[in-house]
């Protein structure tokens, strides 16, 4: 089968941010996508998620995933449907995910390696983009097999009202843990009691979160999932029981700023015995039939629940993403491209 | 049975150092130690341990052992002779092992949960104060259990040529692994040479550790064994291998300084998926049997060295003590009591 030639626009880095990234770090292009050839689809992107990784791949330095090249289309997730098939088990309408995020339309080999064809479990298609996708997974794995969370367990989540934090917040909640999370503002906060959170702590009204954890969990934490580094994984340093394990998931409150100071208490690690793992949800895509398995029961058991912001078309990309790092987003941080 | 009265001398608190300890906080006093009475034994001690860990408990801070109290005589591992017994078990010439250091002699109950006596090993009965102690087990635990070393790992230890450090190097060597050892001045870089270490650095020497050991493994370390804290866990976490394990088993570069800052590389465990793990030795008692008789077939094999430096006399005990932070020792520091 044949269709016809489609333009797609695209988002590509322009220059590479030197603190927080600005609109002027992107720019628009369109490209014509070609009409796939012998075992290609065609794909429209109908969502996109941008995320703090995204950050880290707009610099050259060392990392874990290469840099994204100047003047080429930037990645990430995102959900699509075929519009076109020349391979076998895609027709046109089936839902996929990729990581062609940052366009709008493009033309791959069927049995590319980011290419999943999606499950049909009833849950609305950019949940696999968040929830019941890589930030859900992320969550999993770093509450069940990195922090290994039991019942009774005082578990802190920093970064509680984000994408990751807030599906953490509630898997420990299942699994029969206190929660304490943290966020920014009042909002944030009513939205984690909202979640089933025990304790919600608003960052930006605290002093000290050294002293407010102390107060909240004064016997200490067995548990903390970072999202935010700094300042909290200090407090949580500070507030660790012993053999307390700590879920190193992100670090937001560095990716922007020159600050290159860790917080001082890392040290306690050792009369302590504490345990800090890092840890990528790349390295856990064996988990993900199972997760996306125990999560849509989750979520039709309505134990599960979630907040997405949303922006429209792929213009508005740049400026959604640059939204993760000053605040104003509310849960994941979707563009809807279609 | 009965035996006559003896007099004891022995080095009590007398005020918290606040930073380096100096002579002035301790004070040497006399007592009488008292005849032992039903299930009592009375004890001479030859030696006895100086420990950087000591200092920790001069402080009132928060700690995993309680503060050592003003007035009272240090505690501390200690060997010694059983003087006169009135407990089974116990004969007159028995050597042991207790926690009761810092003073010459003194009476307890056969039962007390520190009173070890020691088999028959063919070791010097110092030894039981390091490399066959609470200093060898330190080094097996952070080698074996927490870090996991297996043949072909690149292994990095700070403090090497320390009582920990240098049995950690060469537990190592005996898995089959690259061993990388820092240590302060040429004298205990050679020293580790001859213990079998494939790279000493001279950590005085170099501006820039990070820098040195990137040269000396250039593809990176899988293992960190830290006794220092502070520039060399930055180092190591700089030039750690994805997946690297760190066991954290001291911060001696902190403990008298009033610097409460730490490395400022916490942040890579995320995206190089590092587990960092701190450890107490006495958490891991139960292995100390199966650690005793691996350790003494590998000192009859001659694949164990040590090194120590003795300082004799309780009245020498604090000027011993000082010099675990100024690095006058070389390897393990012992006071010969007897």
């Amino acid at each position: 089968m044949t269709t016809a030639l489609i333009r797609s626009r695209e988002v590509r880095l322009k220059s590479r941010p030197a603190a927080t990234p600005t609109s002027e770090n992107f720019e628009l292009a369109e490209v014509e996508v070609s009409t796939p050839g012998p075992g290609q689809v065609q794909i429209r992107n109908l969502w996109m998620s941008v995320d703090p990784y995204m950050r880290g791949r707009m610099t050259t330095r060392k990392s874990y995933v290469p840099p994204f090249e100047l003047g080429a289309p930037l990645q990430g997730g995102a959900v699509g449907e075929i519009l076109a098939s020349n391979a076998e088990g895609f027709a046109p309408g089936d839902l996929v995910q990729t990581m062609r995020g940052w366009r709008e339309a493009f033309t791959t080999a069927a049995d590319a390696p980011d290419l999943h064809k999606l499950p049909n479990l009833g849950l609305p298609s950019e949940a696999y983009l968040h929830v019941v996708g890589l930030t859900g997974l992320t969550a999993y794995v770093g509450i069940k097999k990195i922090a290994n969370v039991r019942a009774g367990d005082v578990v802190f989540v920093s970064g509680a009202a984000g994408a990751v934090g807030s599906t953490a917040c509630q898997i420990a909640k299942i699994i029969g843990a206190t929660v304490i999370g943290s966020a920014g503002g009042p909002e944030k906060c009513a939205f984690l009691k909202e979640i089933g959170v025990d304790h919600a702590i608003d960052y930006k009204a605290e002093p000290s979160l050294t002293a407010t954890l102390e107060k909240l969990a004064p016997d200490g934490i067995d548990v903390y999932f970072d999202n935010v580094g700094g300042e909290h994984l200090e407090a949580a340093l500070n507030n660790a029981k012993t053999f307390a394990r700590f879920a190193l998931c992100g670090t937001i409150s560095r990716y922007n700023s020159g600050d290159t100071r860790d917080p001082s208490s890392v040290h306690l690690a050792v009369p302590k015995s504490l345990r800090l793992e890092g840890f990528i949800v790349s390295n856990y895509f064996q988990l993900m039939p199972g997760f996306v398995q125990e999560m849509a029961a989750w979520i039709a058991a309505g134990q599960i629940k979630w907040r997405q912001t949303v922006d429209e078309g792929i213009e508005s990309a740049p400026a959604a993403f640059i939204k993760l790092f000053t605040g104003e987003n509310f849960g994941k941080m979707l563009v809807k491209l279609a």
